[in-house]
């Protein structure tokens, strides 16, 4: 394993304390370790909480910021937060109108979430949440509720996040939230399998000259293995999976995220990119608005994800609201 | 070889076309198809252009916009732009004022950008250059011409472009760009090979389990093989040899620059960052702004580099002005 690390258990807490430095104009620690904050969150809003394993940077803690998700609850790699940290997590959002919880749909996030909101309820916070349901090969259409959350959590929170900082109240924030991920779509194609730190090995294989369609963020296994495509191939053959399961149609206005998946250089990114527009314009989609590099990884997996948003005037004017987090402004 | 290509031979052109789709609100093509500009560029302001090869993303395209580089000419994978294209990038850059040529220290690169030099002497336009040389590991303190050039380029772009947007002339745009690289010294720790699209497989070696401290960003030779360190033992080494070499001292103010290579998860870049503060404090150097993240890498090499520059008021001023680039601003 070539990787930079001191003791493989202590890669949260360490990645932490250099996040935290790095973002210190931006994000700050709360009294829970594993319980992150914006600097300077406005008083009297809706909070925005979010929360997930670690490995999947800039996933959750990058964000965290102005006009986006107000707190994080940190897990441990590829682990779901504790429902302490999420209760935590709620109280650091709570400024009494109430906190949104949107977060990925992963039985240990679902039920260590369950457990926190009704904790909060019991101390007098209001929590509703919004599970991300995006990726169209974990599940069949009929079985929604069953699909995982992948890289358009990244456009929920956008959405979310942006809402609340305009002063919505919390059962406006849930419902832009919801909205923004009924109307998105996400697949991923997996090149190579991504190594935990404490393992040291990948616990699952891609073959060399193959690749996984559908793989989860955690190598959870996808609809089918077969060889390994072009740029062009593998951007139809995503374009195939996501745009029929809304469905997208001709003169839909979208948003567009490719996210690698940890390690594929950015530049392939941008190659996939180029293929799925063209694809998007031969059929009278027009993308409104795109997004191409590392949005939501899985440590050191290569590959990419392909999400798309469709839009309506609300939903674009969101997505249109500066935004300053470490996962969309670098600087 | 598992990446998202279509033809190798055509990586760069479809990785240009996906960029320019995506960031059409900061660059755009000009008639030489090796060519990006931003967009706007404010009337009568001195030029600057960069330029290298490709496989280094965000470097160099990612780097022009607003208040940074006008325009860069973009080369083969790891290899310099031709001599046309910097003259072309020279040309399109000029308004009368004049063009600082800020690049890296490449024999390819150095030929060309000399050609390209004297041709737009011919036509009357005036070019200064500035050659980045930050990279300690890759020659002796008293041969810093020979010194490569690496993740300080970025430095560089950002103080030399905001000179640039403030209004200096061409002199003043050179020497804010040279006071930049002069105080700002880089090196690179390498863990695995990168593979170029058209070979297929990697084209050196790093052996599972070694590191190589000083490798260059297309394989050059480090100054050192040895086994593969903890993060802060890997921070220790990377200061030992940086911080000597200016050298910083005691109460000196830095930016500090951590690149990951292209494939090492950003999440143990945090990891790294936090062993580097953490010494710099303890050797009284206080860092004033800090950068991490994939801001020049090489292809899907595993590994970091570490870049420090000293700081006065003026680079604090002009590191400080707001910039809007891709590899400084995703969104």
């Amino acid at each position: 394993m070539q990787r930079i690390l001191n003791r493989p258990d202590d890669v949260v807490d360490e990645m932490l304390k250099g996040f935290l430095k790095v973002h210190k104009n931006i994000v700050e620690a709360t009294a829970n370790p594993r319980v992150v904050k914006a600097r300077n969150i406005p008083a009297g809003k809706t909070g925005v909480v979010t929360g997930g394993g670690s490995g999947h940077k800039p996933a959750f803690i990058g964000y965290v910021g102005k006009n986006i998700c107000d707190v994080a609850a940190v897990g441990e790699i590829c682990s779901s937060p504790t429902a302490a940290a999420f209760l935590d997590a709620f109280r650091t959002a709570d400024q009494g109108k109430g906190v949104a919880c949107l977060y990925g749909n992963y039985s240990g996030d679902n039920m260590n979430v369950r457990m926190a909101v009704k904790m909060a309820g019991n101390e007098g916070i209001d929590v509703k949440t919004v599970v991300a349901n995006d990726d169209v090969a974990s599940a069949p259409k009929e079985k929604r509720d069953k699909r995982r959350g992948v890289a358009g959590e990244v456009l929920m929170w956008k959405i979310g996040g942006a809402k609340a900082a305009k002063g919505a109240d919390l059962n406006e924030v849930t419902a832009a939230a919801q909205k923004a991920i009924d109307n998105t779509r996400s697949v991923g194609i997996g090149l190579t399998p991504c190594t935990l730190p404490a393992v040291g090995h990948p616990n699952f294989k891609i073959e060399e000259g193959t690749m996984e369609v559908g793989i989860g963020h955690h190598g959870e296994p996808g609809i089918e293995v077969c060889k390994l495509e072009s740029a062009a191939k593998m951007a139809k053959r995503m374009t195939d999976i996501v745009l029929p399961d809304l469905p997208f149609a001709r003169g839909d206005e979208v948003a567009v995220l490719v996210s690698g998946l940890g390690a594929t250089p950015v530049m392939e990114l941008y190659v996939l990119y180029d293929e799925i527009d063209r694809l998007l314009a031969d059929k009278g989609i027009r993308v409104y608005k795109s997004y191409v590099g590392d949005y939501f990884t899985s440590l050191d997996m290569m590959g990419a994800t392909l999400t798309v948003m469709r839009l309506d005037s609300e939903l674009k004017e969101l997505l249109d609201m500066p935004v300053e987090c470490m996962g969309m402004t670098q600087l």
